[in-house]
């Protein structure tokens, strides 16, 4: 199915692959999206196996202090939707880098909206090198909470749907 | 207590902070340090809480296939390091940036050297805007498994020591 919608920053985004139904190569400009909101007991899970336990994650006044509404979602945690979508549509791809700005705060129960987009491929050696816009935003899409630039190489350019679960 | 250590690609470290007794400053080209070696119940945890179940972290034959020895660590849970030093060390930090390069696979059982140091500082509205080099090393610190560079917000510039479980 095809979507047509503006996103943000003018950005016109003729496709989305959240909802196709077979498989599809990838081109460049195609997008791959998914959206999530973050828990508490994700924010613990997350401080478990990085053993990161920064107070602006779990104490608000903490939080207050350092000018934020209230505990924040780890940066990184809501980064790794990036990797998440694109393996997800690609499994076996291997992450050769990352870029990331954290422009604005994410709380517990904020709808977040990945989007990757495939700015740059270059074929080698039976494999794809992708360079990937990587942005995430909240607030009905309208305000960019990460963004940043990641290069994967993907084994192919068959995109798998997403299973039912996700 | 200084330590006067020999690091890879020259760098001469004079001071590390891992065994440092009480509250010292941060200052320009100090060095914190962690290491850590990943299991695999640290990779189904991150799994779990990143939902990124790409079959190179869980499947030994899709990772030989990619061309690893094994089955993978996640870049991004290596990379975790950054802000969990950067944090035990300054409660409170805000993470403005960071860049990854993933230059050489992580295993289970690797022991990680994870090493954050100061590369410039600048003062403003009573915080700290800190810039870091990060670095991830493994084989007796002798291979660089990521690189990148860390921008942070510190409440202050008094560095905490470690605690005793970590």
């Amino acid at each position: 199915m095809l979507a047509k919608t503006v996103f943000p920053r003018g950005l016109l985004v003729l496709r989305s692959f959240s909802s196709v139904a077979s498989k599809t190569l990838l081109k460049m400009g195609d997008v791959l999206r998914e959206t999530r909101v973050f828990s508490s007991e994700d924010i613990k899970a997350y401080a478990e196996v990085s053993h990161d336990w920064n107070p602006l994650h779990f104490d608000p006044e903490s939080a207050r202090k350092a000018g934020f509404e209230n505990r924040l979602v780890h940066g990184m945690l809501v980064s790794s939707m990036f990797p998440r979508i694109i393996s997800a549509h690609f499994p076996g791809a291997v992450y050769v880098s990352q870029s990331l700005h954290f422009r604005s705060p994410v709380y517990i129960g904020d709808e977040i909206l990945g989007l990757v987009q495939a700015t740059a491929l270059r074929e080698t050696k039976n494999k794809y090198i992708v360079k990937f816009s990587t942005k995430c935003f909240k607030n009905h899409n309208e305000l960019v909470v990460i963004d940043g630039e990641a290069t994967a190489i993907l084994p192919n350019l068959d995109m798998l749907q997403k299973s039912p679960s996700e």
